[in-house]
């Protein structure tokens, strides 16, 4: 792809201000516009203008900067906001059928802009949306466009209190009662109520409640989900027989309302069971059609990335709120809530150490088959098949003679394939040993989380990304101006990534001498300096590779995936640079800035008296 | 000492709350009030009943569960409570000044039931006060009973918009006017605003100014501090010539009211700058009596004792609020606020990362003055004595036959003093190898921070904590029944401390061959593992020191550290255990938790219409 023409980009990715970031941009190796229209293409780039222009140009979703939002308004807006973006229909239904990926980014954008939104709407269309299409039949299709249109509010309700990731311990129940052809819904005590339901705290008037299912005679069948009304939409007051509530404020995203239910012995039709996997018959039989066979591959990819994607971005968050000094510790500046808002990644929808255990699981399942002398180790997306050569991969040797040499990403990428033999190995050796204790093996499992099969799931989620990387910045089509800025980067994250991992490659011999981690860390600090005049010592001067790094790139990369500053809504983030002048704008906007404090008279009223101070000092 | 009998501590340490965590507390190897009293003495004990007590007694500290409280009300709350403190005279004058940690004891305290208070009252008691009373001279002794009865409400101003943990590059001004004996201070322009200083924004009458003295021709001397009246303590409006109001708000701490100021050729007299290093005659003279000599190993040690703990902190809150999991994320649980308030401790008084560079900068010095021939290594504390035998350290290796032998502080201690070593002698060529790059001294220093001398620092800052720890636990006073768990908890913190250099131990050839990484690993997981049936794999059965580990100790030992529950105020924290009961009691007291939305209307109102959705669907 060429370097795009004026006509194609600038209404799409129209120029930024000048100020103090010229410099910085000036010193770029690459065309920030011509990376944003080869990583995004141009569908995407004019579908995300258009979601953001939508959001800057309706005062709904004007920022409201200087008020302080009780929790009550914070939902309401959240909820109006929510209405207007399903009402302005940002993203058309055959869109979103013909190209899924348009669905993650209009829920993106709207996330950019406030992941309390995203969240809100993500819980009502796709969460409780997909469920009823993906788990229902099709006696509940009339409900989609109810969805659609916003007759009906939904959310999806796995966790109890006492419950959270171990979905298998859920309590609440759905008795089967053939005299009437209902499920007779029950939560047994308080520890069994639905809790932290994102919409159901005010909003939601219907949900999907997992409860276990008993058929008459007292059998149980497990869990399965129930379409169950709990509110009234007309007065959003609750149905009889369900006791709902908030849960309260929370660190942050508190635009969703999160709540509780309990249910006493609700009735609700037979035909409420969402009844793919398994149906009852009106006279109480438990029927099941066909067993849903899962993608592992995909299961288990997902599980680690959920875990190493979150705690990344904790991380970036707070080493960039510290980078910004007391700046970043500026509400209005909102490095707090990027930080807030990421925060529950880490443990919703499963915590990030119990869904380690699902990735762990599947690579110690795939090799105990081969050892067990299983067919050949591949797998349809073909992330595992590099372990066909396990034993081979365990004898390699870290093998780089110069720094110069590590700047690329296949150097860590071989690292890490011997990384996660090494660890396979471990966590193989560590679970056999636990078991020969004489421990049950959930006990094994669980005793060898800690340095091993827990290491292991992470380093082959991160392995999984560097080839990733790897490969698609050395796919032919990306532009030759953009290879050496995409490969350094590539190089960059592979290398910081591994270097987290010296100590294991040491240990296990994949490393040996001070150079090897010397090199590592060199590299690293490579990559990140300034191009010119170039003098990192122990790398080559001329090598065309090494003559700018990532530093003069740094601004100009930001700018490719920077969302708008409306958007963003930091003042000392702006395009502009002027962070110094944005803050004091935005500090003098705060309500009651250089007011006196209302309280003033406090102040000076009934002075305590300390006894006889003078005297003494 | 022997363990407490009954009548001593009856009163002091009640007994605990019966129930879930009854069974846990039973498992413990020690008496847990024999270790606080050991920990903190039967004085500091009393005090901080005391303190506790007369918080939860008085009604202005009750907890304000379930309302929100606005910004203007939460800091007109903390200076009423501040007001409360000084008023309730909680420690007398004369405790403090003959034991001055019973002034910590009391800001921890404080701190403990909230930061914003213990905040407050540290800004305005002692940071400005000890700053008059230590900078300043006999004519400023007039305002120390001023700042006890609260006459005067003090902050200190260091800190400018665009200058923050560099304070040489601070430019408001004080020029010195012979004519009428003045100062004339004034801020040259906005990026010079006196800027986050706590207690300025709402509250202070009197503020600790820094800024350059100028002599009549124009000689600068340096940074200088001035006690500037900012507001009319009758009616809290500000002085003239001063712009002074509140930054707004924070991630946390927002009972502290931080602000900006900015001065307009604000005239002040000669006695207010504060003389205590140098002073201004009335005809203009620039005179200093002598140079303040700093405990340069007191301020290294400081340097990097607060990026150590803060960060340790922030790592540990964090991973509390991820175990709790959802719950941790809930407001009323108040991880948020440990965290949140934790968080500015990473970059106030000087950025963690800047300060490490006073730490390692200490310990270059030093071996630099060593190589040159200078006296022997020692420092009256004598933390860097050890270095005498710095090249004979760097020459030993690991030598821990087993993992039995892993589980005492003393090994991970000599590791320590390898790795400082080893990392010094890397920081000293890094420097020296930068320096003959040509550039700047200044430029080298940064160049040699990442991996080098920031890592020494760290590392240096560890190891005295790790010997500290040691020597503490291993000082004949220790009651017998306390020995065992005391140094298991050195020997945990030390290793796990430890495995995160486990990297450079291995490049530096310290450690050498698989067994030593996994030795220390298996040490950390034996010691945290259950005490009986002992079936922890490669370490002796029959020892007494393995035979209980630290898991069955968990519960009685933050039974010890624990304030009570009313100034910890978490109900999944609570002392009883209920964690689920008092999560319910909890959330049933916020406001509106049953009751519908106020803004239930709109949910039906003008419903949106997706175009005829139902043909397509």
């Amino acid at each position: 792809m060429a370097a795009p023409s004026e006509g194609d980009t600038a209404s799409l990715l129209p120029d930024l201000p000048g100020g103090p970031l010229q410099a910085y941009r000036a010193r770029a190796s690459f065309c920030w516009k011509e990376l944003a229209l080869f990583l995004e293409g141009e569908d995407m780039l004019r579908l995300k203008k258009s979601i953001f222009s939508a959001l800057e140009d309706d005062p709904l979703f004007a920022r409201s900067r200087g008020h302080e939002l009780s929790l009550e308004k914070h939902r309401e807006l959240t909820f109006l906001r929510c209405k207007r973006v399903l009402g302005r229909a940002l993203l058309r239904v055959e869109d979103m059928v013909q190209n899924p990926l348009s669905v993650l980014t209009l829920i993106t954008c709207l996330g950019t802009y406030d992941w309390s939104l995203a969240q809100k709407f993500l819980l009502h269309l796709l969460v409780f949306g997909l469920a009823i299409y993906k788990s229902g039949s099709e006696r509940h299709l009339e409900y989609l466009p109810k969805i659609l249109n916003m007759e009906i509010f939904g959310c999806f309700a796995v966790t109890e209190v006492s419950h959270g990731s171990n979905a298998k311990a859920i309590r609440t129940t759905a008795h089967y009662d053939p005299a009437t052809e209902e499920f007779i819904l029950h939560s047994p005590d308080f520890e069994a109520a639905k809790f932290w339901v994102g919409n159901m705290g005010k909003t939601a008037t219907h949900a999907v409640v997992f409860a276990q299912l008993y058929t008459p005679g007292g059998r149980c069948h497990g869990l399965h989900s129930f379409l169950v009304q709990i509110r009234n939409p007309k007065t959003l007051l609750p149905m009889p027989g369900v006791m709902v509530g908030d849960i309260g404020k929370k660190l942050g995203l508190n635009g969703v309302d999160n709540g509780f239910a309990m249910f006493h012995k609700v009735r609700i039709p037979r035909q409420a069971l969402l009844n793919q996997t398994g149906d009852v018959t009106p006279e109480g039989t438990y029927v099941t059609p066909f067993k849903a066979e899962l993608g592992r591959e995909i299961h288990a990819l997902v599980s680690g990335s959920k875990p190493l994607a979150s705690w990344t971005a904790q991380r970036g968050i707070q080493e960039c709120r510290e980078a910004c000094g007391g700046h970043g510790y500026l509400a209005v500046n909102r490095l707090g809530d990027l930080r807030n808002e990421n925060d529950p990644n880490c443990t919703y929808e499963g915590d990030n150490n119990v869904l380690l255990q699902q990735t762990s699981g599947y690579l110690l399942g795939l090799l105990e088959l081969r050892l067990q002398g299983g067919a050949r180790l591949e797998s349809p997306l073909g992330t595992v098949d590099f372990l066909e050569a396990y034993p081979d991969i365990l004898d390699q040797r870290f093998s780089c003679p110069s720094v110069a040499g590590c700047l690329e990403s296949s150097v860590p990428l071989a690292a890490y394939e011997w990384l996660v033999c090494y660890l396979l190995r471990e966590s193989v050796q560590k679970v056999n040993q636990e078991k020969r204790s004489g421990i049950s093996d959930f006990e094994a499992r669980n005793n060898s989380q800690v340095y091993r099969c827990r290491s292991l799931a992470l380093a082959f989620l991160e392995l999984t990304v560097v080839r990733t990387f790897h490969e698609y910045v050395h796919q032919p089509s990306v532009p030759p101006p953009l290879r050496a800025v995409l490969r350094r980067l590539s190089a960059l994250y592979a290398l910081w990534s591994l270097n987290q991992h010296t100590a294991l490659l040491y240990r296990g011999g994949y490393f040996s001498g001070e150079q090897a981690g010397k090199m590592i860390e060199d590299a690293i600090l490579a990559l990140c300096a300034q191009g010119s005049p170039w003098r990192f010592a122990g790398v080559a001067r001329h090598t065309d590779f090494v003559s700018q790094q990532l530093k003069d790139d740094a601004v100009a990369l930001v700018d490719v995936i920077a969302p708008p500053d409306f958007i963003l809504d930091s003042p000392i983030g702006r395009a502009d640079g002027e962070l110094y002048k944005n803050l004091w704008t935005a500090v003098l906007q705060e309500g009651q800035v250089l007011e006196r404090a209302s309280w003033w008279a406090e102040f000076s009223a009934s002075k305590t008296h300390v006894e006889s101070l003078k005297s003494r000092l």
